[in-house]
Formats: C-alpha cells, sequence, structure tokens
C-alpha cells in the first residue's frame, strides 16, 4: 500500500475556495481505481493549512490518478490559491499492525 | 520510518476541549525521541473529527511514547469527549519518493 502525505499553505481569504475545490479532489478520487481512502483537513495550528491523507493500493494506481486531467487542474488551481508550493510525500508501506 | 494515522469522533459541544488536549498532546509528543512528526487536523468534512498523523523513527519509540503516562492520560481523556473509540493504525514505511 501507498500512503501520500500532502499539505499546502493557503493565503488569506481563500481558504473556503481552496476547501471546497479539496473537497471536491477527494470525492473524485475516492471513485478512481486503487484509491482506498483520501482526505482533507485543516491543521489545528494554522486554519490556513490543508493536509491531505491518501491510501492507494499501488504506485501504478497513483500515478494513474496523477495523469488524471481532473487531478492536475485541481493541483495548478490549488497553487493559485497557496502562499507556496503545495507539498507531498510519497510512502511505501512495508506492513501494518498493532 | 512509523506513519501512525488516527482519528476520533467527537461530541458535540467538546470540540474546542478536544483540540486543546490534542495540541498539548501533539506539543509534548515532538519533544519525545524517535518523534519526527506529531499534528493534528480537523477533518473538512466533519469538524468534529480530529485526526492525526505522526512520523517516528521506529516502532521502538512508539511503544515508549505509548507508555509515557501523559500519552495514557491524554488517551483517556480524549476518550471521555469522544462518541466512539479513537482509531489508530500503523504503518511501517519502506521507502519513500517521488
Amino acid at each position: 500500500m501507498i500512503i501520500v502525505l500532502g499539505s499546502v499553505l493557503i493565503r488569506q481569504g481563500a481558504i473556503g475556495e481552496a476547501t471546497k475545490l479539496s473537497l471536491e479532489h477527494v470525492y473524485r478520487s475516492r471513485t478512481e481505481p486503487g484509491c482506498i481512502s483520501h482526505s482533507v483537513q485543516h491543521d489545528c495550528e494554522n486554519s490556513q493549512r490543508l493536509v491531505f491523507v491518501e491510501e492507494w493500493s499501488d504506485l501504478a494506481a497513483l500515478h494513474v490518478h496523477f495523469q488524471v486531467p481532473e487531478s492536475r487542474a485541481f493541483v495548478g488551481a490549488l497553487t493559485v490559491l497557496a502562499t507556496e508550493k503545495p507539498k507531498m510525500a510519497i510512502h511505501q508501506v512495508q506492513q501494518a499492525g498493532p
């Protein structure tokens, strides 16, 4: 399994629009092959920061996701609303357990 | 590296107190050996849900963290404020990359 952790700091006045766009992206992504979970949160330390947590079955599914035109359009739109380049880390899970 | 993903649904009227307690736990946890990152977020789909994202150097450090009295007290206090048992998944990460 793959875990994707992302975050982006949104400029003042744009968090409402950024959250709306992010939720649309979340709902769309959940319907894609290999998507196990996809969510967006507001950082409790800074409500202008959006935090994404995603789980994908494998890297191939994730790479297909990156190529979906709506995914690319979303990243572009979010970047316009941000004060920094969105950050993303991709982690390959070896195992899960207690 | 270890990634911990947690979430809990807080009862109506208690999200302020739960967020305050969670942030105290976050700040304390960041000072512990092996803690790479520790954060808490509000789910954009349900602002009563807290989402935790943690990165630890290894399982041993995480298990020490679980035994810290303040960690145990925090989980107990959060559970009292919740409408469900807090959920947590522990993932051992093989590698990170693009």
